[in-house]
């Protein structure tokens, strides 16, 4: 298979791409770095030293002998994109290749407007070139859980059978995204299944939970092949920030009570479930929605388990919650979709977390502190940014 | 009251200014003049000519001694909207100011980049200048029922309350919009309801009805105070459109079997509900949805309602359906919201339909014919359009 992954130089869009070159597929990455000068931007840096693309690509085309052709090009740039279908010609896009931080939507109008046009319009672009080029190319987009919100009825994949005064459909399950970021992929839905439904394209959307981890089997081969690691307020993921915080005997930060359920996933599930989507493409027209993730736990626990996991004392603090979110509230995430077609969870154990903690011990002397607290407060128009 | 048009140079937008500026309030209005260079690369105009925006504003001052302020500038330009209301300092915004062709928004790619980049970054300032400026500003924001489809269900205005497993929540209502333009709409909902539900800010949606007529008590005071009329296959409406193919002895063109059933409006009684929504806001954090029709009537019907009117014959024409949509659906509208704030609507009449023909017929020697037939095909990603 040619698999095509936007946003490939990215922190699961790598690991996925040497997932799938080691797998035998041909595959090709795009990427426009903004992910990188994001971290220009913020004053900090992944935790783990990342290699440019070029180094990470030609370290593992000597070590495997596959070669990953690299397109660099922004997608907003709908030329750009049309001409790289053709020339790749994929049988599958993976799409990653957007601004992915929900903190970084919410910093001011500027960055509201940067991740809304970025992500839609990059979307829009990757819709038409396939309807241009070759319909028949499977899209699989990457999405997130957090485009639900916390509703109080049990979340669907994608679809939800509606009854209403006697008579039923199947519509899209109702959406109450919790920042402009995630707005961003609620819209990139529905222009998804509009394009599935006039033009017969056929996508994959996941949504996708928490990811933790920062290893899988390809990236650990040699040191420059290494996946980022971010720590920081605005782009790190809240279990790999609390390993982070562990190590350096910083307070485990959780925002309120930390009763807020969110769905989480293994990175080695990740890259896993976006090759077993592309081997199982959806049909022709199809609009195909898995929720991807493997457990659902409150943000309480997830402390407490890299709490109980650290060998050493740890605090854990409740800060004021900087998003507006409840802290209490139902959830119960439908997963079929993927374990269906073979997903074996890695779930999380005190092991994966014990992993984590020597990566960070070995590169501490590399973070800000001051990156660790959060600046970007969801109630206000524009935050404070501390460098 | 203060109130700020967007896009009030429009088709609606004017008459609206002006029925607000006559019942007493203090008017401002907003344009690019967009539209009119949308005329301009289409090679076509409205069929009633129509004065520039500043004649306009002085014709009114000079029959009412009534104000109307004028601000040039695109709503992209986040920084301007905040100086405009800032300057203005409004009660309520309305908000017309985005493009509002389907067929035009599915030209080709750019157009459609140019529809969501136009009416999302816009609307996404609109709601950070009134966030930064003045949260308890009332938005009255236009949308359309395309933005629901045409499920198999009753609509609601806005949300539906779901039953699912045995529990319940109250949801927004599931939409399947059927253009890019449409489901700019639908984007602009989903971030104007997360801006109410994070910044308490007060909105009112409007999921308006195809509008029909072009003349109110307010326009018809003087020829420099008409709207627009538009009868080519983009921008002009499917009732409007009938009207003036029945004077040029065009064969009215009904898509597909004319089954598609639509909400309909006069124009009357749209400016009417801007009205009542205004006087009326929604609650501080509430995200208030009201469909805007009077009366629901298929395709077929409506031709049907303008030949009988005709005073002469008139041929009704099935033509190919260019747009992707069902022509045999179940379609049940709830609008309760505006006729409970007093709304006492127009329905269709022959005299409505009688009235616009004489209008057209001054005007015949205007119209380009070959505008008329539909150039804009959904199916296909790049349209051939007639100049």
């Amino acid at each position: 298979m040619r698999v095509l992954v936007l946003g490939g130089d990215g922190y699961l869009g790598w690991p996925t791409a040497l997932h799938l070159s080691d797998g035998g597929d041909e595959v090709g990455v795009v990427d426009s770095f903004l992910r990188r000068s994001y971290d220009e931007e913020m004053g900090v840096d992944s935790l783990v030293p990342i290699e440019p693309l070029e180094v990470r690509t030609a370290v593992w085309e000597q070590l495997t002998g596959r070669r990953i052709e690299t397109f660099v090009g922004d997608l907003v740039d709908g030329d750009f994109v049309v001409d790289v279908v053709r020339r790749f010609a994929p049988d599958t896009i993976v799409h990653f290749g957007e601004q992915r931080s929900a903190p970084y939507s919410m910093i001011d109008r500027a960055h509201a407007v940067h991740t809304q046009h970025n992500n839609v319009i990059g979307n829009l672009n990757v819709l038409y070139a396939i309807a241009e080029v070759d319909p028949s190319i499977h899209l699989v987009k990457l999405g997130t859980l957090g485009e639900y919100g916390t509703p109080n009825i049990d979340i669907e994949e994608g679809w939800l059978d509606v009854e209403h005064n006697g008579r039923t459909d199947r519509m899209l399950f109702p959406k109450k995204p919790g920042s402009f970021y995630h707005l961003s992929k609620v819209h990139d839905s529905h222009n998804i299944e509009f394009a599935c439904r006039i033009w017969g394209l056929r996508a994959t959307d996941l949504n996708q939970g928490v990811v933790y981890g920062q290893q899988t089997p390809q990236t650990t081969r040699d040191p420059r092949l290494a996946t980022r690691f971010d720590y920081d307020a605005v782009f790190g993921t809240v279990l790999n920030r609390f390993v982070i915080q562990a190590v350096l005997g910083e307070p485990l930060s959780v925002y309120g009570s930390g009763g807020q359920t969110r769905g989480v996933i293994d990175i080695r599930d990740t890259v896993e479930c976006i090759r077993l989507a592309s081997v199982h493409p959806a049909e022709p027209g199809e609009f195909r929605v898995f929720n991807q993730l493997t457990e659902s736990m409150s943000v309480h626990e997830m402390a407490k388990t890299v709490a109980d996991a650290f060998p050493g004392v740890v605090e854990v603090e409740n800060v004021a919650n900087p998003r507006v979110e409840a802290d209490q509230h139902y959830y119960n995430v439908t997963f079929t979709g993927l374990p269906s077609l073979g997903l074996e969870p890695h779930l999380l154990s005190r092991t994966l977390i014990e992993s984590l903690f020597p990566i960070v011990e070995r590169h501490r002397d590399r973070v800000h502190r001051t990156a660790l607290a959060p600046t970007v407060q969801w109630r206000s128009t524009a935050s404070e940014l501390r460098r």
